[in-house]
């Protein structure tokens, strides 16, 4: 991760916290300087490490806002 | 990836399309045998690769739902 840059410029929310206190979160992040996109991946506890994770678009977040009312979660 | 097995026992919703054909989806999937997870990620046409992505639980998929709906995305 040495030569990746991020700035979190929001956090939108957090959706779980496990007994370590790795958070998931989805931000938006400027990645190396770019525009901000939504990110979705889990952080260890004062940001040290970030796990795998998706970025999105604001158009891909509204999508996923749609689908999440119409669809049932069982 | 070659050792991982996974099963896609539904596609709950598809966020966009590349110009090359990737998709990122929601889906429900069974990694290696396990319990069925939510998982968020870029698929090639076909399923022929993956690029990384997210999983979540019921529970983290209701809370992003609920963030969803509470703040605006702009």
């Amino acid at each position: 991760m040495a030569d990746i840059k991020y700035e979190i410029l929001e956090t939108i929310g957090v959706l779980s916290e496990s007994p370590k206190g790795w958070t998931k979160e989805l931000n938006l992040i400027s990645w190396n300087g770019r525009n901000p996109k939504y990110d979705l991946r889990d952080w260890a506890p004062d940001k040290e490490k970030m796990g795998k994770g998706v970025t999105l678009s604001k158009e891909e977040l509204q999508q996923l806002k749609e689908i999440l009312l119409t669809k049932e979660i069982s």
